[in-house]
This record gives C-alpha cells, sequence and structure tokens, in this order.
C-alpha cells in the first residue's frame, strides 16, 4: 500500500480534524502519501482529492467541524456513482481508505470493496455514541459536556422560577447523550428510546418531587424516544399530572454537535485515527477501529450495523436513586 | 431610612445576584438592617421576607439566576393585593424597597408609591437590553456571550456541510441580543425588530455570498422580529431562493438566560445595586439606576417604561460592510 | 449499620461534592441515617459532625471544590489524635465512614480501623490519578481538560510569536494530567516522572519540529519531573539548543483544581459513591472503590497504597508519531 | 490612496483577527487593494508582505492570537531599518498603513511617518487597557473574563482548604485588568499600581475578614504593583499577620493573552479596525482610533504614549464596600 485516503461522512462530530491528523500523520510515519477526500463519498465521486502533509493537519487536533467537509451521498447509493469514484481513486492512484463516519458511510464502503477490492478501515465518528464495536464514538464527550453545560443554565433559571424544564437532546436510535448529560446534570428524569418509560412514570417521579420540597425539576428527552418529542411529551404530562406547575419546553438541536473536542474526544480521535491507519496497513479491511475497555480492537462493518449496543443499565438504576 | 428589602421581579438574568449582594453589603455598610423578599411581588404578598446579612450573600456573585427567586404577580396587579404587599411591609418595618428586574416590576412599583408612599429605586435586570436610562442591562453581555458560543459551535457544522443556518436568539421587542451576537458571530444576515428587512433582502445578501464563494451562511432572527420565528422566516426563504441550498433552523431558547454572569455583567451589576442604594439613601425614588456612558444617572420609572431606546445604527452599517 | 458519615480528605478535586451527593442519597435510599464530616479527620477529632438529608446535596453535582471542606491532619496521626476522632464518632453513634480522598486518606483509615474496628470504604479523590485501583480519579478529566484550555489558549500567542513554551502541569508523581494534556494539546514534547527523558531528547525533538518549519513549539512538564520544574528545564534547553529561541515558561497551578466538574467525572464520581456506599453496606471495609473497565471493583487500601500505577505507554508512542 | 497594508505589533491580543478582518473587508468595500504585513516591523523590513482579499480573513473572527504573526523589531528602531521597511513598502505600491498594536507600535509609526510621509492609523491592541484615547482596548475584555474564570476555579481551592490566595494578573503598569477581574471575583484586597496600598493595608483588610468568620480570602496583585510581585506580597504579608493562616500564590501568566474574544472584544475589534481604514481614506494620519462613550474618536500618537490614562476611582471605592 502506498497511497492512502481519508475522508469524513455523515453528520460532523467534535473530534474528527484530530482523527484525520492522526491518520495523516501516521500515514506519513509508516512512508505513505496520504490524500484528503473533500465531501465524502461525494467528492469522490467529483475527484475531489487533494495531496496532505504533515503542515496541512497543523493546529486543527482542537478545532470541531472538519476540515475534509462532509456529506451525505445519494449518487455512492448507485453502481454507477461507485464507479465513478473507484475511477477517481485509481486515476489518483489511491490502494487504500479512512472512512470517519457512521453506519451509513461503512454499509458503502462495504460494498465498494465488493465490488472494486479497495480495502476501508472505518473510525467511529458520530455524537450519538450509538455504533457497536467501540466503547464511545468521536464527539460523543463532547456532545454530552455541551449539552451539561446547557442543562446546568437552564437549572439556573429552573430554580429562580420553580419551573419544570423539558430539554430535548441528539439522539434518533440512542440514548447514551441523553442519559450520561442527564445524570451529570442532575435531571429529575430521563427519557430514552432504550427504556419503555411512561408518561405515569415521569409524573410519579415529579409528584415525589413536589413531595420532597422539590421547586423546580428537569426532565431530558431524547430525540428518538417513543413517547415523542420533548414538547410533545411536556404537553402529556401537564395534560395529566393535577398540581399547578409552570412548564417549559427547549430543545438543545444543533450546538451539541459544534465546539473544540474535549481532551477525552481528542485522544480518543487521535487513537482511532492512528489505530484505523495501522489497521489498513496490516491487512483489515471491513472493520471499524474501537477502542473497547482501553483496548484497540476491530469489529467487521457488518457487525457495527447489524448488532445493538447496550446502554449501562446500572447507570439508569443509578439515576433513579440520585435524584 | 432604616430598613430596606431587596427583590427580584420578571424574568431572571445572569447578574442578578451580583446586584442583590452588592445592595445588602452597601446597604449594611450604610448601617442600614438589610432583607429580601422570595419571588417579588407574591412573596411582599406573603410575607416571604427574610433577613439578609453580609455572610447570606457570599459567594453567590459569580452565579447565574436568583437566590432571591422571581416570579410574575397578578395579584399585585390588584389594590387589594398590593394593600396586602404594604401591611406585610408595615408588618416588617420595611421603608425602602430595591426593585431588580424590568418595565412590569417598575410599573407595580410607581403604582404601589402612589398608594403608600414606599419609595423604590430600581436596577435593570434584563438579558434583553431593552429599557430606556441605561446603556446596558444586567445579563445582556453574559447572554450575547451565550449566543455567541452557540453560533460559534454552529459554524463548525454549518461550514462542515455547506449549510445555511437560521438561529433564533431572545429579544421580544429589541433586536440588540440579535445584533451583537450576529456582528460578533460573523452573521451574515441579521433580522430585528428595529429595522424593516424583507425576505428578499437577505435573499440577495445570501446569494451574494454564493457569488463570493460562500459555501455556509448563518442568518441570526430575534424572536420579535417581524418577519417572524426563525422556522418561518426560513421557510419563506427556502421558497424563494433558486439555488439549491441546505436550510438548518435552530432556536437557542432558555440557555441565554442562564450560566455565570460575565465580568462585565458582575461589575455592571455591582455598581447598578450600589447605585440604586444609594439612590434610595439620598431620597430618590421611582427612578431607576442606570450607567450611560460610564456615569451613574437615574431615570424616572415613567421615562423608562415609555421612552424607546434606539439601537446604535452605525453597528448595523458595519455588519454589512463585514459580512 | 445504621449511621454512616461521609468526609473529603486531601487536596480537593472537582466532583467530590457530586460523589459526597451519591454517599448521601445513596444511604438515604437504603435507609440510613447520614452525616458529614467537617475538614476531614481534624473534623472527626473536633466532633464537627452534621447530619445530612436530601437537600443537603441539592444543586452541589455541579459545584468545584467541597461543600464538606478539606484538610490534612498531623492530630490524627497520632493515637491521641484517633482516640479523640473515635470518641466523637461514638458520641454520634457512627458505624461506618466514607473516606475520599487519596493515599494519604485511605492510610489513616486503615490504621484507625485497626484500632477501633470502624470500617471506611474509599473514594478516589485526587486530580492525579495516581491511585492504582480504578482507570480514573474523581477530578483528574477536569484536571486535564482544565489545562488542555490552558495550553489552548497559550498556543494561540506561541503561534502568533514564533515561541517555545515551557508548561508546567499539576502531578507530582504521576504524568498522566500530563500526558493526556499535552496529547490532546498537540505538544510537541512531554515530560513525565514516569519516562526518562533527556534535555538531548526535547532538543532534537524541537529541531525536528524546525526542520520541518514548525515556527511555535509547546512543552509539556509535569511537576515532578525528575529533569526539574520547567523553569528549570527551560533554562537547560536554552543552554542546549544552538539556534535563537524565544522561550517563555508558565506554571498553570492552582486553577486545575478547581471549576466545575466535567460530565465525566460527575458520573464517576457518582458511580464511586453509591459504589463506596454500597460496599461498605456489604461488609466491605478497608477497600477503595474503583471503576476498572467500566466495573466497579473494590481493592484493599493496603494495594491503592503500595502499588504503582503504570501509564499507557502506548498513548507515549503514539505522542511521538503524531508532533 | 489606493493600497493599505495592515499589521499587527507588540505582545498578540484577542481580538486582533476580527480587527485586521475589519480593516481588510472594509478596504476592500472602498475599492482598495489590501495587504498584509506578517511579524509587524519585521515583516515590513523583509518585504514580508502579502495580498489579502475576502476569503483570507474568512473564518477569524473568532480566532485568538493573529494571523499576521507578531514581533518587537530592533532593526526598526534604527534609520537603515526604517529606510529598508520604506523601499519594501514602495516595491509594493503601499501607500497608507494600519498598525494594531500599542504605544511603542505607534512611537515607530510616527517617527516612520515623519522620515518616508507614508500615513499610519492605528487601532489599540493590547490586554493591558494602558492607552489614552479609548475607553477599552483589544483583548481587554477576553484577559479580564480569562482572569476572572481562574479566580473562580481558584476560589474553589481557597473555600475548601480554608486559604489566602495571592493571584498575580497581567498589568505592568497598569491596575485595569487586576481591578476588573478582582472586583468580579470578588477579591478582599487588589493591589495596583495606580494606588499605593500597603502590606499593612491588606492585613488589616484580612483580619476585618477573619473577625467576620471569612475562612478564604483572595488577594490580586497586578504584576508591576510597586509592593512587588504576589509571591513577594505574601512572603511580607506571611512575616506580618500574627494569626497562622495557609498562603498559596499563583500567577496566571500567559493564559490570560489567549483565547477565543468575548463578544464585546469582537465588536470593540471591528469598530476599531474599520474606524482606523476609515480614518486613513479621510486623511487621518498620525492618531489612534478609539472609543470613548460609545464613539469613534482619533487620538493623535502622541498623546497616546505620553498621557495617562485614569482608572476610575468610583470602582475602588465600590470594592472596598462590596469585599
Amino acid at each position: 500500500m502506498k497511497r492512502v485516503a481519508v475522508f469524513t461522512s455523515g453528520g460532523d462530530a467534535p473530534g474528527m480534524n484530530a482523527c484525520i491528523r492522526a491518520v495523516v500523520r501516521g500515514g506519513l510515519h509508516y512512508g505513505l502519501e496520504m490524500f484528503g477526500i473533500i465531501r465524502g463519498y461525494n467528492g469522490m465521486i467529483k475527484g475531489d482529492i487533494i495531496p496532505l502533509n504533515s503542515q496541512s493537519v497543523s493546529n486543527i487536533v482542537q478545532r470541531g467541524g472538519t476540515i475534509l467537509k462532509s456529506a451525505r451521498s445519494k449518487e455512492f447509493m448507485t453502481p454507477e456513482g461507485r464507479k465513478k469514484g473507484y475511477d477517481q481513486l485509481k486515476a489518483h492512484g489511491i490502494d487504500g481508505l479512512i472512512a470517519i463516519g457512521g453506519n451509513g458511510t461503512f454499509t458503502g464502503a462495504e460494498i465498494f470493496f465488493n465490488e472494486f477490492q479497495i480495502p476501508t478501515v472505518g473510525a467511529p465518528g458520530t455524537i450519538d455514541n450509538d455504533l457497536y464495536g467501540t466503547d464511545y464514538t468521536i464527539g460523543f464527550d463532547t456532545a454530552v459536556n455541551t449539552a451539561l453545560d446547557a442543562i446546568d443554565k437552564i437549572r439556573d433559571t429552573a430554580d429562580s422560577h420553580d419551573r419544570i424544564f423539558f430539554i430535548e437532546v441528539m439522539g434518533r436510535d440512542s440514548g447514551y447523550i441523553a442519559m450520561q448529560s442527564g445524570i451529570s446534570g442532575g435531571a429529575e428524569s430521563i427519557l430514552i428510546p432504550e427504556e419503555r418509560q411512561t408518561v405515569e412514570d415521569v409524573v410519579s417521579v415529579l409528584k415525589a418531587g413536589f413531595d420532597r420540597k422539590k421547586s423546580s425539576s428537569i426532565v431530558i428527552v431524547a430525540e428518538g424516544d417513543e413517547e415523542g418529542h420533548a414538547a410533545e411529551v411536556a404537553e402529556k404530562i401537564k395534560a395529566t399530572i393535577d398540581v399547578p406547575v409552570d412548564i417549559r419546553v427547549t430543545n438543545l438541536g444543533h450546538i451539541q454537535r459544534g465546539g473544540s473536542p474535549t481532551a477525552y474526544d481528542r485522544i480518543l480521535s487521535s487513537r482511532l485515527g492512528l489505530g484505523a491507519l495501522e489497521g489498513l496497513l496490516n491487512g483489515q479491511k471491513n472493520v471499524m477501529a474501537g477502542i473497547v475497555n482501553d483496548e484497540l480492537i476491530y469489529t467487521p462493518f457488518h457487525d457495527t450495523i447489524t448488532k445493538k449496543k447496550l446502554i449501562n443499565s446500572d447507570l439508569l438504576r443509578m439515576a433513579s436513586i440520585l435524584r
């Protein structure tokens, strides 16, 4: 292997730049020529491929977003699109790929390998932490701390006005951000897709709080919760609860994707980037690099896509004791 | 004057605690007995009035929210409610009030004085900076920096994905937060209630950006803008613009009210609190303490309520040059 | 067991309050009466012991420092001191202790148990992460992020002025803070007590940077490095290096101990607090609760004191590739 | 005037990039060709001069440091050095300069104009806020907030351990950072060069605090205070005070120069940059743009260099009441 290209795909996540830096500097360390593909599979199809040296990735370890930009590509889902991508890679002499992204990205990479035999190793880049094969994903720790900072701020207002706040955080299929930001933010209740919690359950927790003279409460709702979005949950609660309360709803939204990555995310991203590159060099393909119990492992794309990562139920038990 | 009570009323704002501290320590310095009323006029009516000493306000200068809690009071809008409030103040021997709040608060204070001759001096506590008689209000600088921090984060994502983001910030009748967070965040367009900007204006700015190869843009919308909320504005733009763009909307919401106050807000709040207290001691009443051109001044409640604070149009001119 | 007291001892660490909250709410959940001892062993000797209920620990999960205060106690190192402490515990009916602190704290607890049979379970509270028996200690993640934030700021100046900065971080016997803040901050060189790195090594790294046109560099020095403090190391380098460079030194100092804990630290502290409490209830004594590979374990005080925690040498290898 | 160059000189300050952006986009708006000089007067002498367009200053409004780099130049203090600089400017066709820096920078610019008639307008770039002719300088608000954040963190530790902390902040000839960070941080005592405060004064304040049961105290020392650096002051206090206290010293150091600028600094920097550019276009020379009472004014370099900016003594009076 002589020329390796790295790209980011899917939603951006803080730490992607640290990961790119590790891939590039790692590759240069091992004597490879390194390239970057702009805007993921779209850029591959268009041949938007640039050489990267050590200075190209200077001073980016601390930056949010991705210097290689990201996009979702419909064209790459078609055989014609993938053929164009392959032709561009050939034209640039690329013989290996590092894909930083999530399941959609890895699905594409696997099909692409089956068709054209260019191997890809993935790094898990998504704030949702919903990928099987790694304890944590790139951007998750930063997203949780961003959500937590917002929860801390909102509690100031909740306390000052004796209010119940429903705060929606990201996580379409996964309650990880909700759970970790909720526990660390001292939330009274946390609604996540992984656990069935009814409106009645929430009401009984809130009432128990009133009985203990809690004057304000925070309920965290993961965007993918089956009881609906925070606004819907709040409406249901308002209709059910029989004490007068002042209820507000806020959706933290896109701030959760941005910002300078935390120390944890920068180190994780660096390890995953270097690990993916070294895996590729050692003949790995169709696998995602992950860190499990502080050890680097490689998990087949097939497993990261089909297997479900479980939430630590001990944390949920703890949350109910500490509130 | 021997016994003075301080209270916070209306929406909470970062710096209210620093202001309370200044009122209390200032009062003790001048030999007064100091009291705090919990939950604004509601607490006055219920007699929820507590003595405050120097230690009561220790270690609060850095805290968001208000240790005295805040509320809006319907009962105080009735003569019966105000009579109850007066009786409670008499029972506690209170002969002067410091009200930290906005126009609703000051309107109540003026009527109350006319009926019962207990003088009030106000301090401008609102993040919106919409009060005539002071260059800045308590909490405004913190709210702007909170909004700016969010804009910086969102720009990471906007840049990574070539998106246009519509970000709604607080300010029902005032574009101050929008203008200052928008200029400092490098927004391409800023929509505020004080200035008529049509959807066509925004579209032409966005198009000019495309022509200059800007791949992402930020539009800041004050919640009180006459073109509607950010989501509505975004819909209108989407329907008007004739190039394919990826548009997202986010509402920053309640995070703008909370958080530890900035240095500016702590100093401003301290000056306003001490200034209000010293004004009351010097015979002022029915006035709000303010800082204009770095000088302490007192403005009649009547003026703070009826006069409109103008936005610095030179800043708007600058914004259009710098984008 | 009916009455349990919790205390903090040794240097304070962000997350101690979250840990206290978990101990107290956990104890109440299991039907215990809970107490707090003020200022560690000193408070035990003086009988500075207060009852704690659920509200006592409200709104502290986000606060740095420790509401129970901390101190080092010389008197508790004497048999007379410990006897006084025992008498006070007896007087309050305390039959179990939770000690949040480091090795000094645990050494005292073990001797105390041998003399008076009051069992203690410990929680690892120190920013240095130098305790055997847990992957991370309370406050470590926050301290690393605080140091990282400072490094990011200093890099702005280093870049603008083409300077080499020597930055000293905490860690008397441990290079954990140096290593993690250094890697995440993109430092060119990291000096830690665990690894012998000579002045010549550092000079050769810096020179290699110059050759690659790096105009600024950051060197992180753990306070316990055997080459000396940052100022000494900088002097040695200045005397050795034969190119003209502008060298500056800064010691991050006590800011590393304070601040609101990160999400990670709040969750870790909560798990350790609840885990210590549940261990005590289940008959554990003379052990420290720790989290290893995401599992709660208990390690005898004897081991936490005598065994040396190793630094992950893979991270050091990575640092040398990525710089 | 057709071609204008901008440069940064002296110590870097957060907001310099926002100022550069305003100068460049302002110049382009008025039809000028814009250039940047790298490393201040040194770059001018070497001809390190690059063209700047609108995209050159994209995405820098939020960055600390200066993309044009900064340096102090000994060679420019000589007639030969300045002649070289002039020749380079001529070679590039530069007929006007914008200098972002402090008094050293402006002194050079004035001499340069007298010799070669190339006009310069200055913008006040220094965190110290020690320039006559503007209420605030670029970077001051950010530096104060950085110092404040550190003070807040240190107070966590001071409170937890009942300690007195001496914290040294920047400001060689000016107590502005000390005063504003000290007041907003709730410091018990603030030592600044502008006001004679003896060790005895500090001791009496600290003792009064003990009498009111304050268990911890913060003393802020400006680096230029005549009682010496924080470590010396602490030693003198330790030798004078007759109660047992635990005293610690920390010097905040270079973190005060870096970081993303606050909203205030970004707006101020933008106004000063655009104002300097518009002044130059309107025939101003040998003047510094400043904002006084929210109005743009121009002050002759001579005055900014020779006149002393006074500290607001009302703030000092307030500090002594509120502590």
